[in-house]
Order: C-alpha cells, then sequence, then structure tokens
C-alpha cells in the first residue's frame, strides 16, 4: 500500500516529528514481542469476533478481518511472519499487516475499542500460562525420576548430614524423595501462580473502560481464560501476576540449586557417593583427568540469574503510578529469560540424575565411618535404660570424644564397651553392634516420615500420587486451552465460509 | 541447681573448649528467638504429652514437666522471662529452664525423640502463621477504607493517567477502587502461603525421623497445623515456605508503594487533587511553608526494605544441600523484619487514606484541560459517522496538534467545530459539548469494570463481598488455632490434676 | 581436516561417552563469548609470541601460529567467523581454527603453559576494560549536554523542591547541574573499577601456575594491561571485578533514573516545566492527544535491570570455593547486558536533554506561587530584626498558615504586611516585594554551592574541567591500549615476515 | 522549660493538628539515630563556630550554645543522653536540649543557615568514615592471619580444586595467600568509598545554599573533611555514597564467604584437610557426635544480608526526584546494620583462621590419590619430547581413563609405564616417580604467582607489604580525624574561656 511505503506512525496525528532512530531502538520490543506473535493474533480474532457479535464492526468486515488475520497466522506458523523493528511493537506489526491486507478503511476498524495497554497484557498472560505449564510438567518429569531412582535405594545406607556434617544413617532413597517431596511444594506455587495468570485483561481498553458497548465475556472464553480482570485500570496497570511467577520460580531455582549442590559435593574424589554420567561432565582443556559436575555448577549459578530478574521485575514495579506506563514493557524480557533459564534447567536435570551412578559401597562405608549412630545409642539407653535423654546425650558425647581422640569409631566394639561401663552402662557386643550398625538403624527409624525403608517407600507412593495428579490437572487445562483454540478456530471457519455469526454460539 | 550455676552447654559432651565469647555472640539468636517463646513453651508441652501418651515417657514425668512449662509460660506472659544469650537459643532457654525447674532427671526427658531442627521451624511456622492473619486483616482494613472513600467518589471526575500523562477522564472512585483491586490478589497470596505455613515438621527430629514410635498426628493437632510436612529431611531443612512469605509480603508492599507513590504526587502543589491530612505529614525545620507526604515517602522506601529481606533470604537458601544448616538460623531476622515493616505500613496507610482530602473541584479542573476526551471524540466519529477507528485517531490527534500549537482545549467547542470541520467532520456545538464533557464521558464507558459510575458501584460492592469473605475466613482460622490452644490447656489442665491421661481425648 | 570433521572434544581423553545435547546446548557459552573474539585472538597471538621468545615453542611454529590467528583475525573482522555451537566457547573455536590451519602437530602447542580458565578471565578483562572506557565517554557527552542547558539557566527560576513539595526557589541551571556534579561521582566510580580491571591474569594457568618457564610481563606489556594478577589461585577464580563495574553500573543507573523521575514529572500537563522533544517520546495507539515520555520511563525501569544484573552477579558468586568453578561462566551474559543496557541509556539520554525544551514562564509561576520563599522571609527577620531563626521559623510557619487558608501566597503583599504586623513585625511593602521574589531569592543566596547565579556559573566551569580532565584522560588511556595492539602487531608482522624473534622488543 | 513541657514541634507554625502516635512511631529515627549523636553535637559546635566567626551570631551566644552542646556531649558520653522518640530524630533531640538549656533566645539561632536535610547526611559521612576505617583495620587483620597460617604452609601439599574437582597439587600456603590477595582489592575498594563519604555537605542547607555569608571551608576543616561536596542540591540529595560503601561491603562479603565455603567444605570428615577450633564449632542437641563450623555457616548465610542491604538502598534511591525525600531516612538502618555484620564477621573470622589445625598428612594423602599430578605429565611429555601440548593431553587423558577403570592412580607407577609404552612414551620408572609426586610438583612450577615454595613466599611478604602499607594509612587517616576533633575542642575550651574568637585559628 503506497500510504504505508512510508509508514506513518499509527499514532502519530498529534506529532511533528518523528521518533528518533536511537530512540526507536531503545524503545522498540519487537525482540521481547517476538514470543507472543501466535497470541496477539489470536487475541485479535476473539476481539474481531466479539467486535462484530456485538455490532459494533459489520460481519463483512469481520470476515475480511479474520481472512488477513488467518493468513498472518500461517505467516507466522511458516516462519515467515518477522516483526519489524521500525513498527515498535507486536500489536503494531500486526495492525500493519491487516491493513497492508484488508486496507485501511476495514484494517482500521480492529482496534476499536481495545488498546495496546490491554492487549499486550493479555498477550503476556496467554503466553505465560503456556510457560507455566510446560514447566510443571517438567518439574514433573524431575519428581518422577527422583522418586524412580529413590524406589531403588531405600534400603542403601548413607550418611545424612546436617551441616555437611554427618549426622544420622539415612537412605539414599531418602535423600533423593526429599528433593522431590520439596518439588511438591513449587507444582502448588506454580499453580497458584497460573490461577492469577490466567484471567482476562481484554476490554479494559486503555485504562477506564471503552463507550462502545463490548461483551467481555466472549473474548474472555474464546481465550481460554478461566475469569476476567474486572476493574479496567488494575487490568491494565497490574503486572503482579508476573512477580508472582517470577517468585514461584526463583524458589523453584532454589530448591533445584541444593539438590546441584549436592551433586557437586557428593561427586567429588572426598565424598565419591555419586558419579555423574559422562554426558552431562565436562573436562578440563589442561587438566587431562578432570570430570566436572558443570551441569549442576551452572544450575547452581542460574538460581542466580532467576533471582536477579524477580529483583529486575520488583523494582520496576515498585512506586509506580497506576495505570499503564512504559515501565511495564520491561516486563517480558525477564521473564522469557527466567522461563528460559528454568526450563533449560529441568530439561538438563532430569536426565542427569536418571544416568547418575550411586556409589552404594562408598555410601555404606561413610555412613559408618564417622559416628552418625551415635543418636541411635543414645536413644538406646533412654529406651532400655531408662535414663533421661539428656543423661545419654552426655554419656554418648563423652565416649565419642574419647573415641576421636583414639582415632576409634563406634565399630571398635569392644573399645565402646569399655568406655560405657566406665559411665556405667553394660551392653554386651552385640548390643553394640546391633544398635550401631547403619542398616539396623535405618529399620529402628519407626517415626511417620522417617528414613525407615517402609517410610520412604510410602512416601515414594503418596509423592508419586501427587504427581501423576499433577499431571491429570495438567492434561485437563491444556485441553481446555486447546478447546478455547478451537472454538475460535470453528467461528474463524463459519464465517470464511460466508455463513452468518448468528449461527455460531459463542 | 549448683551443676547448672556454671552452664555446660547442653550439646558440649564432646567438646574440650567453650564457645568463644565472640563466637556465641555471633552465633546466639535470643534476639530473634524471643518472638517464639509463647511458641516454643507450646510445643513442648504438646511434644510431652505425645510423649506420655505414645508410653515414652512416664505421666509423672509429663505432669512434672507440664507443670514447668506452664510456669515457664505465665512468666513469660508476665514479662519475666528474658532469654540468656549464652543460653543460645529460645530452645535452650526454654529446656534449662525446666532442668532448673524439674530437675536434670525429668527434665533431660523433654528432649527425647525432637531434635532442635524441628522445633525452631515449628516454633518459626506457628509464629509466622498468626502474623500472616494478622497482615490480612490489617489488608482488609485498607481495602474497606479505599472502598469507603471510593463510593463517596463515583461521580468525581478526575483524570485518568497512563504514563503520568492525561489519558482519558475517570472518577476518584475508580481510582480508589482500582487499589482495592489489586490487594484482593495480595490477599489470595498471602492465603496461599499460609497454606504452606500451618503444617507441622515437628518429629522430624534431627533430620531422619526418631527410633521413638511417636505420633505426629497428635502433636499435629495440640499445635493446631493443618497437615503435616511429612518427609523428616525436607521438614527440617526446607525454608521456601519463609521466601513464599516474603514474596507475598514483597509483591504486597510493591502494590502499596504504588498508591504511596500517587498520594506523593497528587499532594504537590502542581496537582493539587488531595491533601494529606495534617497527622500524616510533617514540616520542614527551616522551610515553614512545607507539608510532606512523608508517610507516604516513607512507605515508598521501605518497599526496598521488603524486597531486601526477600534477596537476603533466597540467597541464604541458594545451593544449600539438603537438611539443617546453620545458615536456616538466618530465616527469622529478615522474615521477622518484613513483617513488622509491612504491619506498620497498613496501620499508618490505612487511617491516612481515611483522612485526606479529595479535592474534586481541582480534580474537575484537571480532567478537562488537557484533551482527556479526545478517544471519546473519536470514538463518537466511529460510532456516529461509521468511520475505521484509526482514521479518527489520526483526525483527532490532527485536532489535538492544532489545539495545542493555539493554545486552546477542547472546551474551546467553536475552533473545535472549525478544525473537525475542515477534515470533512460535521459536528454541532452541542454534539461537541456533550462529547468532551468529562462526566459525560464517564456515563458513556459502559463495559465491564469501565469507569462508569454503575459499574464503580457494581466493583465496590463485589470487592466489599470478598473482603468480608476474608473477615469470615480470617475468624475461623482464628477460631482454629485457639480451640487448638485450649485443647492442649485442657489436657495440661487435665494432668495437673493429677487425672490419667487416658481420659484425655487427643 | 578428516580427524577433527567429527570434532572431537580436546579435552575428551578420559571420558568415554559424548556430552548429551541437551547439555551442551545447557554449557555452551558461545552467546556470550562472541565478543570476546578478538580478545581471545590477541590473547593467543600474545601468549604465542612469549612462549617462544622464552623458548618454549620454536619460532617456526610460532609464525605458523600467527599466520594463522592472524587469518582468523581477518574473518572475524570480515564479519566471516562464527562460533560453533558444539566447540563450546571462543577458546575451543579459535583453537579448532588454529588446528584446522596449521594442523594438530603445529596447532597443538598454542595451549601450552595456559587454561581456559586463565584465557576467559583474560579476554573478559580486555572487553570490560573498553566498555567502561566508552560509558565514562558517554557520561561525559551526558554531563557535558547537562552544563550546557545549565548554563543558559542559571538566572531562570523554578521552584526547587524537597519531598516533590516546593521548598526554595532555584534557578534551572542549578538544576540540572545538580546532575552534572552527581554523575562526576560516577565518573570516579567507574575509574575505580577500570582500575581493577586492566589487570593481566594471563599466565595463571588453571589454577597454580605452570611449570614451563614462561614470562608473564611479556603478555601483560603486549595486552596493553597496567599490571598483573599475581596470585594465581586468585587470578583464576575471582570476578570481583566484574561485580565492582556491575556496583559502579548500578549506581550510575540509579542517577540517571532520577534524572528520567524528573523527566516524567516535569513534563506533565500538571508541571508543564520542560517539554519532551517529540522525536524522544511517543504517542498512543487509543488516545490522539497523548505525548509520552517513554525514553525516560524505560530508563527509570531499565535501573532495575541493572540491579537485577549485580544481584544475578553477587548471588553467583557467594559461597563459590576458591579457583575456578563453572559458575563462573555466568559472569559475562549480564556484564555484558548491563554494559549494553547502561551504554544505549546513555546515547538517548544526551540528544534527549539536549532537545528538551524549558518553559522559562511556567518556572517562574511556580516558583512564586507557593511559598518557596518563605524561608527567605525568616531568615530576613533573623538578619534585619536580630531574632533566633526558630522564632522566625514559627512567625513565617503561622503566616503561611493563614495565608493557605485564605487561598492568598506571598505576592498577597498587604495582607502579609497585615499578619507580620500582628506577629509584632513591621515590614514595608517594598520590603516584603523584595524578600519574597523568586529572582531576588536566587540572587541573595550567597554561599559556596548554592543556587546564586555567580555560584552555579562557577560550578558549571568547575564540572566542565572535570569532564574535561576525564576527556584527556581517556585519550591517555585508549591511547595505551592502542599502542600495545600496535606493539603486539609489529612483532606479527616482523614473525611473518621471517624475521628473528630476537629483534623484537618485547 | 515550661513552654517545652508539652512540645511543640520546632517545625509545627502552620500546623493544625499533631503528628498521630503512629505516624510518629512510623516516621521517628531515634533507633537509627542514636549512633550519629556524637557526630551531630560535633557538627553543631562547628556550625555554631562558624556562624560566629562569619558573625551571623554573637560571640556571646556561641559561647551559650557552645556551653550546652558540650554538656550534652558529656551526657552521652556518660551514657545518660537518650534519644526521645516524641521528638523524631537526633537532630530535634540536640536541639531541644540546647533549648531547654540555653533557652529558646539563644538555643533558637543555631539552626540558622543550615537544615536537617544537610545536618543528617554531615553526620552520616562522619559516622560511615571512621566504620570504613573500623572495617579496614579487621581487614588487615584476618589478611595478617592468613599471611601467617600461609608462611607456615608453603610446602605443605594439598590438592588444587576447580569445580571442587582435584585440578593440580598446591600448598596449603597458596591456598591461604589467595584470600589474603583477594581481599587486598577489598581494602582498595573501602578506601575508595571512604574517599567520597569523607566529604562535607554542610552548608548546603535545604537544598539551595543560604542567604547568609556562611563559611562552608570552616566547618569542612573543623569536622575533619577531606573536601566539600560543593552543589547544594548534589549535596544533600545524594546517597550514591552509602549505595557505593554497602556494595564494597557486599563484595568483601563474598570474597569472605568463599572461605567460609571451604571451612565448612575442607572440615567434612570426607575433606578432613582442617579441624575447626572447639571455641569456633557448635554440637547438636540431639546427635553427640557433631562438631558443626556453625561460625563458617552463619558467615556464609550473612553474606545475602549484605546483598539484602544493598539492594534495599538501590532499591529505595531508584527514581528518587533529586534534592531531599524523606525515603532518604532509610539510607541508614541498612547501612549501620551491613557495617554491623560485617564487623562482627571479621572479628570471629580472624581468631577461627589462627586457631583452625591444618592436616597435613591428610592433605597430602588427598594430593596424590585422584590424578592431580596429571597435568605435569602431560608437561612432561610436551617438555621432553617434543609433543605438542594437545597431544599429550590426550595421551594423559586416555591414561587416567584407563586407571580409573582399573581402580588405580597414577602411584601404581609399572602401570603407569606400561600404558605409555603402549601410546609409544617410553618413561623410567624413576621419572614417572619424580613427575607425578605432588612435593615435586610444587617446586616444578615457576611461572610468576604459582604454587611453587618460593613464589609463595615472595606473594605472602608482597602482601604482607601492602597490610603494612593499609596499616599506615588508615593511622594517617585516624590521625587527621583526631587533629580536627581537638582543633574543634581547642575553639570550644577558648570561647568557654571567654576569650575572643578572633584569636583562634579557624
Amino acid at each position: 500500500m503506497s500510504d504505508e511505503g512510508k509508514f506513518k506512525k499509527l499514532w502519530g496525528g498529534r506529532f511533528s516529528a518523528d521518533l528518533a532512530q536511537e530512540a526507536l531502538e531503545f524503545s522498540e520490543s519487537t525482540a521481547a514481542d517476538s514470543r507472543i506473535i501466535a497470541e496477539d493474533i489470536w487475541g485479535s480474532q476473539a476481539h474481531a469476533i466479539m467486535l462484530a457479535e456485538c455490532g459494533i464492526i459489520s460481519e463483512d468486515d469481520l470476515g475480511e478481518i479474520l481472512r488477513c488475520l488467518q493468513e498472518a497466522r500461517s505467516e507466522y506458523e511458516a516462519g515467515r511472519l518477522e516483526l519489524r523493528r521500525d513498527l515498535e511493537d507486536v500489536h503494531m506489526n500486526v495492525e500493519v499487516y491487516l491493513r497492508e491486507g484488508a486496507g485501511p478503511e476495514i484494517g482500521g476498524r480492529l482496534h476499536t475499542a481495545r488498546s495496546r495497554n490491554d492487549q499486550v497484557v493479555t498477550d503476556t498472560r496467554m503466553h505465560l500460562r503456556v510457560r507455566l505449564l510446560d514447566i510443571r510438567a517438567a518439574v514433573a518429569d524431575l519428581q518422577e525420576t527422583l522418586l524412580q531412582r529413590a524406589a531403588q535405594h531405600t534400603e542403601t545406607v548413607m550418611p545424612g548430614y546436617t551441616h555437611t556434617q554427618h549426622a544420622q544413617p539415612i537412605s539414599a532413597g531418602f535423600w533423593l524423595s526429599g528433593h522431590a517431596s520439596a518439588l511438591q511444594r513449587d507444582q502448588q506455587r506454580i499453580a497458584a501462580a497460573y490461577q492469577r495468570t490466567n484471567l482476562c485483561p481484554l476490554g479494559a481498553a486503555a485504562l477506564a473502560g471503552t463507550s462502545f458497548a463490548i461483551d467481555r465475556e466472549i473474548t474472555t472464553r474464546l481465550l481460554g481464560f478461566d475469569g476476567i480482570v474486572e476493574h479496567a485500570l488494575d487490568a491494565v496497570g497490574s503486572r503482579d501476576f508476573v512477580a508472582e511467577a517470577l517468585s514461584a520460580l526463583a524458589i523453584l531455582a532454589t530448591n533445584i540449586s541444593r539438590l546441584a549442590e549436592e551433586l557437586v559435593l557428593f561427586s567429588t574424589y572426598e565424598y565419591g557417593m555419586i558419579e555423574i554420567p559422562d554426558a552431562f561432565a565436562s573436562g578440563s582443556s589442561i587438566m587431562p583427568q578432570k570430570k566436572n559436575a558443570c551441569i549442576a555448577e551452572l544450575t547452581r549459578a542460574r538460581t542466580g540469574t532467576i533471582f536477579g530478574r524477580l529483583m529486575q521485575v520488583l523494582t520496576s514495579l515498585k512506586a509506580l503510578p497506576s495505570g499503564y506506563n512504559r515501565d511495564l514493557q520491561e516486563d517480558k524480557p525477564p521473564l522469557w529469560h527466567a522461563l528460559d533459564t528454568i526450563d533449560s534447567i529441568l530439561r538438563v536435570f532430569t536426565p542427569m540424575v536418571q544416568g547418575m551412578v550411586l556409589n552404594a559401597e562408598r555410601m555404606r562405608e561413610l555412613a559408618s565411618a564417622n559416628f552418625a549412630a551415635a543418636t541411635e545409642l543414645a536413644n538406646f539407653l533412654v529406651r532400655e535404660r531408662g535414663l533421661p535423654f539428656r543423661t545419654c546425650h552426655q554419656i554418648v558425647g563423652e565416649l565419642v570424644g574419647t573415641l576421636i581422640k583414639e582415632g576409634k569409631t563406634l565399630d571398635d566394639y569392644e573399645r565402646v564397651q569399655e568406655l560405657l561401663s566406665a559411665q556405667g552402662q553394660q551392653l554386651t557386643i552385640d548390643e553394640i553392634a546391633q544398635v550401631v550398625d547403619p542398616t539396623a538403624c535405618l529399620q529402628r527409624q519407626v517415626s511417620l516420615g522417617s528414613t525407615n525403608p517402609e517410610q520412604v517407600a510410602g512416601m515414594i507412593q503418596g509423592l508419586g500420587s501427587s504427581v501423576a495428579q499433577t499431571r491429570e490437572e495438567l492434561a485437563a487445562v491444556r485441553n481446555q486451552l486447546q478447546q478455547a483454540r478451537a472454538h475460535t478456530d470453528q467461528i474463524i471457519q463459519h464465517v470464511l465460509a460466508g455463513s452468518p455469526l448468528s449461527e455460531c454460539e459463542m
């Protein structure tokens, strides 16, 4: 179109000078917006259908608009729609595409009763909701893998650590399932963020609603939203859903970083309890023997990336007057980046956990090397001798102190016997052997949620059920979104076939 | 007790040297722990009852333990229980109090089947849950005040801003209710954080559970928890509930900071739309005419305080091996500080909003001073002349550009008429007057959630219902917590009266 | 080369499986490394020359290595060298390029006595140093522009604000030069960061130095560094220079964001004191009258971007064992992003400040509209009547309180006279008129650094000198870096011409 | 004084209602201000002297003012001056103290030509400068201790780690001195922050300077500042010096946290390379054998505290209009907290490092357990066989791979010989033994800054000189500050003795 040859900004009526080139480059958002092209087109389709349904544009105009938007969609899906930077954002790109296809007379009608302010936050919510579902699915994958690995090791003894020091014997299954347990709360947090994401702001227009008699329920349904962000000013100006999603991702990253740290630690020569599969380790350009847990290290570091993005968004929202401010444009780059980061972490972490080798022998060796059974010895004295716990804690504490000085361990049964006897506690060698045996320790733990193999098996099953339920929820929600897209498509086909809109259910 | 005169650390058995004084000062946590004394005592009472119910300690010992703990509680409630710094933390203080009262023989039995690791996180959760309820109540107060003020102003015209520039006329009621709307999501987020807070980790012991046959359901019920954090390793080592609470508070603070910014702005001489009540403003030591919105400024600044505390906790959790690490002790100071900060903000913000004066005249004046009705004029052309929106946007844009150059506004009806005519649009003076009148603009907005007075009234009612529902939820939850405390107290009275535990329902 | 056809990782000797595809994608750093290709080549050239100079490789091998590296450099400069992602990073890409050109026999010798650990931090420092110089130059541009604009307005009266409330009359030149003054400290901070950046870690090898008798002074000189990071472990493992640079950028961004906020504010209808040039403002897709200070808004928001990057790097460094960890790879993306962001802000801010229109009339109007001269009236009473300042503060405070209630200002001379008289202070109308006149207020300020036009002119001159000195420093430092590059090039030409290295000065 | 009985706010002239109690509690700053009482008094003394010297107040009034301020100072130093919360801040407290002592007629004259805006930032700078010196001294202590410990261990072999994996043999002295080396940059950064801190903003008054003919040079000298913050608007509104100090502290904390992490790690059973002294370790309430590196853990966690404070201050400064805003009051709590935190870390870290035991035997054992000498073997082949490094890297990589599969190490000389021979490299057993011996490895490192004992000794000496120089600088700066205090005191004594001010040198 000739009058678009040298594009005149769609909003430029009152301006006497064009945006400076450096200002355009500074302010245009096509890089971040390239993620929400499909959403912008879908949103425009739903908006156009609603306008026609409400009698604000004619069905003829609707047909032409939908034809062009479908074409834009095809171009996009074929990878041929590239956003022009000089058109600033995705909305202007789609609208200009429409104007070039349908002419300004018809194309110029699409933007009736809406604004870029409600459009962009609609697109962002539509994109984010899918990413949150994807991440929940990837977390479920990691949980399942952890639980599978855990199920193989409910009786594999290893030292349980507090303060990175040997505390009590636990099983490797207990250790791994503990991470799956923490991730279940991440599932809940992301689900909660989804609830506040999948709400429709479209129809809020610039900030005040509109004087056209639109029907916001229609667009809400066509776009698969669960509800409406009713208050127009709140709808266009709020990004707390972005901050909430980033918070949930930051906490998820934190939880994963703790497993990452343990993978780095446990795969050292000193610990030697696990081996990272070669496919997830790297070597050195100078030291030929090196095998580094690089994936775990990078995961650890990229936790900081997510923190930074959260801090960025919180900072940019702080003390912003209500309604839309251009600052809000800056919600998407950090959100996309955090989503990509967490997604890539999960995609690489799951197969790494799947493939890592647990060195059960080394775990067993460490479990009895450094007094991890001391608590059990104290508990034994409480139970069998009726002494107060604190007294037993003192007795065993002194025993351990002496053994350390002598370079001995609890496996030196006879010396243990002697030393206990000196403190007035007579135990047989068999009793001692039984009490300090790490595997027997596991078995003796009886409390709910303890490292006892049956307890761990029960928790693995319980967490497995939670993951299965997550899968079902995700399938249901995805199906709902697909139904909405399909519903929109049916109306589009109907209209493009020249049939009257009144035959469509909205 | 003489052997406690010079206190020997309860955990000191294997140590040959005392903690250095500077190390004690560096690591003791009594300042932060002074917030959780009541919780620690309640937790100990419930734990002792459960131990006796499970036959792990005798009922006689239970009686003595409960007697001493009740005494500690009375001392605390009378303000006479001060935590000794040399005893490091609240747990050791309470236990030493017990040992001094009941003797080491009996007092030393309380710590059976538990650890400071599960104790401290139990206490923290018990304290946090109440603070979250308090904050929800305070948010509800602010919401109600905003809605009351909004209800008085559904027809008070003011400029709606985007980019801090005049956009379209809105009502002051629309503006204020928009903030109440955003706060409703904060209510949801804090409620979600509560769900993951009010779960019982007690019984996880150090990290692995215990070999004593405890019943975690009993302590969970007696302490008013909604459920159990089952996995022992996860229970003692996880603080994502702290990070989640801080995230929710950070986002809440952000939302309030946006209102704070507007109060600063709208109370300037230039805006002049509101006046901060004298009781919430401050003067200058040098400039006698000054009246500063200091409360709003400090609120704005203290948003950063909450961000900092969130960042602190996230950073301290990052890459921590699972299970308890001493780093976790550092969860409480930032949590308490953030809770106090947000609490004090809410307590001062609500009466300030209650007392602030809205200058309706100035609002009205600004609403028609700077072309806020331009969109409506474009919409009029779309509706009445059937032109595409983009065309009308261009026409009105050029009109506005010319008027600005001429120092005129849309209230210069005749010039407006001329200029529109020059662009081929004939409007009567009456039409123009009606279209650009800000009050008429409000009335014309018809869409759901718009600034139309009826829409705003509807939203005020809807949000009011949500707040009322929040109040009911809060009352129910508080009642549940009180019931749990009363239940524990009944058992204590029963036992202290010398009656058998078997008569108590657990 | 056939054996490189299917590339075998250069460090893969001990590995039995290739890196998984997702692990490669997760861990490769070519995107960030594409910024340091030139640096990596220069570093390799200097390293090779040094190895030959020290007799570790032969001069023949050196010639072949330099030939290939020069080719790589030409390819890069012609935009034809693209980093292969499967080669992980820039170092491997350059080395493989070399091996393919010079054969493995010769190419394999370059990596003698170095490691990717010292290489990457050398490259990063070389890149960062130039970016810091560029940013200092751009800050100098902004300072100069501010000072130029300030110089035009040393007598343009406007209200000075504290708490966003009118405080005392100042000049626009005083306001603008205040920002230039703050930026001077940013200059100093970036210069300080440069000092700790431009130091040479090359030769630290993996972490421990090397058993080859290298000469680190040679590479340090050839690469234009000001000194050596001597300690090898510290050299490869420290990134505090990155955190320091990011801190300096974060503070710089904060200072600019404060000007940005004022541009947003002062260009509102309500303030009306400045107008943003059309070329740096944007309109609305729905509201034809809008003119938004979008550049200032985005600048404000992107301050949070820099904060986020700083937090990211600090978090990733926290509690990292000394020496190189893969986490350190994550220093570059946030550093590059922060540098790009601040650079783009400066490039757009300077012409915007250059082009903005100051509305002197509106400034003057506001300056006398709201009691900004009240302090001067109090000071007058102190000076002329000998009263204590606090007494005068009270008198004028009560005067202002009454005038506000009456809707009057200090320009209502007669009422002012009456009210002062009622408090026992007799002033003539002339005295009052003179005291409260904003322009006279400016003139009366006499203290060093005050808003008095002469003082402001003096500060503009002083700051101008500082900027000029900055320019000179920058020119000198850039020259030094160019000399180093030229020196390296001379040696390369010499060697490529077949001449002996012994003829070169090192 | 009766009229102060019910205190009337000193700035309350125009106000009709008192500050609400909750607003007072929200906004008063006496807790934070209690740190700067001495500074506020000194500042007031210097200001009063200057006013008299400039003829703005009489010498009689000066005498009375100084008498009261000296009394306030004595009260403060005796611990009897407590800030009244209802007086809001330290400035009002001191001024009211003065008014109550000297009467409002004289006391009311002190605030001439100044404002709380310039006062508070003067006080903050005066306090911060001393804290920065204290922290530098404490860093010097830690450096010295590290260097002393390092000097004992220049030949103590331990594994050098990269990626927490064995890389090459280093000495414990090399490891420890590496931390001292990093801390030297922290010294520089804090010194740089000091430079921008110790500048005098007093005399800027509220924001615009003053119409009294004050002499800012006098107060600058009397208060020991190195220079003036000339621009009044910049002087009262800038807090970038606070952000810079916090950045320097955050980076310092990061560096210390890395040592802390290593202390946690190296004191585990698995590493067993160091033992934390009992006086700096803690036990467990349930596990009698535990010995936890609690000080190192808390240090690690409190790094996040500093990060949080930095983020808080940056956030609160972002987008603040220039000049004083109440938000700036919030600079002190985070600054004080960060200073206290870092100070307490340093005070406990130094004796812990002093007392920790290095287990040289275990270090030696680990150094040869896991192929740390592999690089040396490759380097040997390069040197002795003339092969390219990459080829040698491949050969040794394959050797290591085979040995690992066979459960052997480089100490299995004969197998090493066989495997190398199979790859065409003939080495004698002696050669192998020599090449892979960790102590020989240390000796062979020859490069500047390497782990070679002589190099390490040289670096210890060099760093020691730097620390000594730091001590000298600190002594000189402290002396300068004391001279300024003494100078002020001399003038005070002179005036109180009734002698004329003209006899004093200013």
